[in-house]
């Protein structure tokens, strides 16, 4: 006899099978049982009925908990009123281990229990709904990046400086030294860029920020593609072609997660390239039509993405941000010096940067002078400033964030449900 | 004009192209430059004749430092004394940038200047192929788990509680609590596999040992899948097939990477299932004819991993270790519980171990006692002692260790070559 597995249920029709899951859910008319039964794959209603049943069977199936494991055997039925198109007509139960009282009812638990439980609430529907996309935007990144001529290079999480002052770093003891989480592989992607042409790493994150927001987690998970000889323009295009990608594969791949999630897909089949591109200043001046009070040269905060964002119907391209509000390792518009080569790409529906990069500055000289200028120690630069010294060439990368990105594409509003266990300000357990 | 790159140059055949990227080396006869231009995707000689050069052009071509970037335009050539079978017959030459003086030359460096320039040292040959095969063995395990039915579900990287004792975790601190760095997902792998059936994690892990040998790295990349519903038999299956795949996709997509290594395929080839499957006491009989004094009830050292696979053509499986040198989780040999289901699958010409895994201990009461027996808190495993109280399974999984497998399939003498930025016992930088 086979072992099917739900999600391939249609190519056993006709055929006696053993499924193994667990009991989700169970009603009983007396003389029948109808099992849902999760075997991880997919949910499948199993009938068991007493004329039919070993006695004991069928007795133990009635009294079976909520979410015990559970064997079943039987024929693969076509049925038109399943939501997947087929039952199991069952004439074997057998209970591997049968559950404790199960803490998650279908009643509304607050947050804070479902993240106490986080181990049990994966079992959900929503949050396999969820994860599955998550795994589908993760196998589509990677899709791109290896079939568009980027090499994986992976980059190091354990790292010797602070590239962004030491605020916001995980610190630990190394064999007495001193070393912080990575925040970003970029300036390792330099390196690896200079000798591949074009690479990518992708791992995860790390950003200690007192903050309890929607958008934030302390350990995020990041793709970051770097190109040697490309320069802010070539970024652009790559970001959108990359993202739509992204999302049509998802919609390729995942419309029935995207249903049980209730997200509305319009916005999604909008996301294709281009998308518009709108300098920072004119960025500005629209905030300011709409309400927003952002000063001249500031950054935008979280209600000015979402103000933003929400007047367009695709994801936008902000991009020459201020220099004085990105990274030393900018290039600066040599027209406009105040103005650098960055770009942030925008979801919609104020979901705000999911990605965000630009052009490096490439001349040494200006990069010392960066370095000297941001008080950072030039020291611990000298490896990074060896790319300027041998063979420096124009170079261009952003990097995404799968949360950010797993949380708008699913329509989520907030993003700790968008990763198996998250790290959050008060929160490292489970 | 297209701008081509090397490891599509056939594609650009007779056509004029802008090709961008390093200068390798050159060699001149007064008349014609040589120019070994590398842009990351290959290495590709640019001949350029001064009678058909512009002359200033020219004289640049003469004076470029190695390692300099470049643009050169020309007619791509077929030519069988390549070794990529065509040339570039050049008719322009621009220096983008002069390097400085190239600190890595042709003469043999040691291996700690080598790790210090890290950065630049991964333009060459050698490190370009090992990272290359790199990336194709990372590819094929994804490729292998998403093709068979295994979820990725990422599991955190900062976790409360250490399984396995905290000696060798790093520690931080996490707005006020200890937390450490994972070693493994696979409590959490436990966890995600009883929500979704068959899962993988893949990410980086840490042990802060005090140990430098040539198969410890601090930091190294770890793909760990678990299986519900599966035991030590299916888990040796899934390994030897997983195993015997990705060699296979190496042996298919970097042969040229593997000559650049020298490295002999005749025992990559061997690489079949099924793999010798041997009970720990016979390889603990077939180390002591064969020399070693290892003790009844001990864990195989290095040495002996070595002296057991050089006895076998192939990748060998050892099973049933004893309890006692196994972690908690280990389900007992239900008929001789001083040994466990455990396997360690060794690498052949005496590499050693690769993959490490086994069944887990299903049942609460045992597991309770094994933690208690190891002195671990138990209240800090309320979470994991819920997977055995709501539908426990058997299940089994295991962990391969990428940057042991990138040495053996690479043939490589030492560890430290496997990963773009080795963090070693006294090396964080760069």
């Amino acid at each position: 006899m086979d072992k099917a597995v739900v999600d391939r249920i249609a190519q056993f029709e006709g055929q006696e099978v053993l499924l193994q899951g667990w009991l989700a859910a169970k009603r009983s008319s007396g003389k029948i049982h109808f099992l849902q039964v999760r075997d991880g794959t997919g949910t499948i209603q199993c009938v068991l009925v007493k004329a039919n049943a070993v006695e004991d069977e069928f007795a133990a199936a009635d009294r079976c908990p909520q979410e015990s494991s559970v064997e079943v055997v039987g024929v693969v039925r076509k049925d038109a009123r399943s939501p997947i198109g087929f039952e199991v007509d069952a004439s074997r139960f057998r209970v591997v281990s049968a559950a404790e009282p199960y803490p998650i009812s279908p009643k509304d638990h607050g947050t804070a229990f479902l993240m106490e439980h986080r181990h049990l609430w994966l079992r959900s529907r929503r949050q396999h709904a969820i994860l599955r996309v998550r795994a589908t935007i993760i196998r589509a990144i990677r899709d791109y990046f290896d079939n568009n001529g980027f090499l994986l290079v992976d980059t190091p999480i354990l790292t010797p400086a602070a590239c962004e002052g030491t605020t916001t770093l995980f610190e630990l003891d190394y064999f007495g030294e001193k070393a912080y989480l990575t925040q970003s592989g970029q300036l390792y992607n330099e390196a690896t860029a200079a000798a591949f042409g074009k690479v990518y790493c992708f791992g995860p994150t790390f950003r200690a920020e007192k903050s309890k927001t929607r958008r934030h987690l302390m350990e995020f998970w990041m793709v970051e593609p770097e190109m040697a000889f490309a320069d802010l323009v070539e970024n652009m295009r790559v970001a959108e072609e990359f993202l739509a990608y992204v999302v049509g594969r998802v919609l390729d791949e995942r419309r029935t997660e995207l249903a049980v999630l209730e997200r509305d897909i319009k916005p999604l089949e909008g996301v294709q390239a281009p998308f518009p591109r709108i300098h920072y200043r004119d960025a500005v001046a629209q905030l300011r039509t709409h309400g927003s009070d952002i000063p001249d040269g500031d950054d935008f905060g979280g209600d000015d993405e979402t103000i933003l964002t929400k007047l367009y119907d695709r994801p936008i391209i902000v991009h020459h941000y201020p220099t004085a509000v990105k990274a030393f390792y900018m290039k600066r518009d040599p027209d406009d010096p105040t103005h650098c080569l960055s770009m942030d790409v925008l979801a919609p529906e104020g979901y705000g940067e999911v990605i965000g990069g630009g052009q490096r500055e490439e001349s040494l000289e200006v990069l010392r002078a960066a370095i000297a200028a941001h008080k950072l120690p030039e020291e611990a630069f000298g490896w990074y400033l060896d790319l300027r010294r041998f063979g420096s060439v124009p170079h261009a990368g952003f990097g995404l964030g799968v949360e950010r990105t797993v949380a708008w594409i699913c329509g989520l509003p907030h993003i700790r449900e968008t990763i198996p266990f998250p790290r959050m300000l008060e929160k490292i357990t489970p």
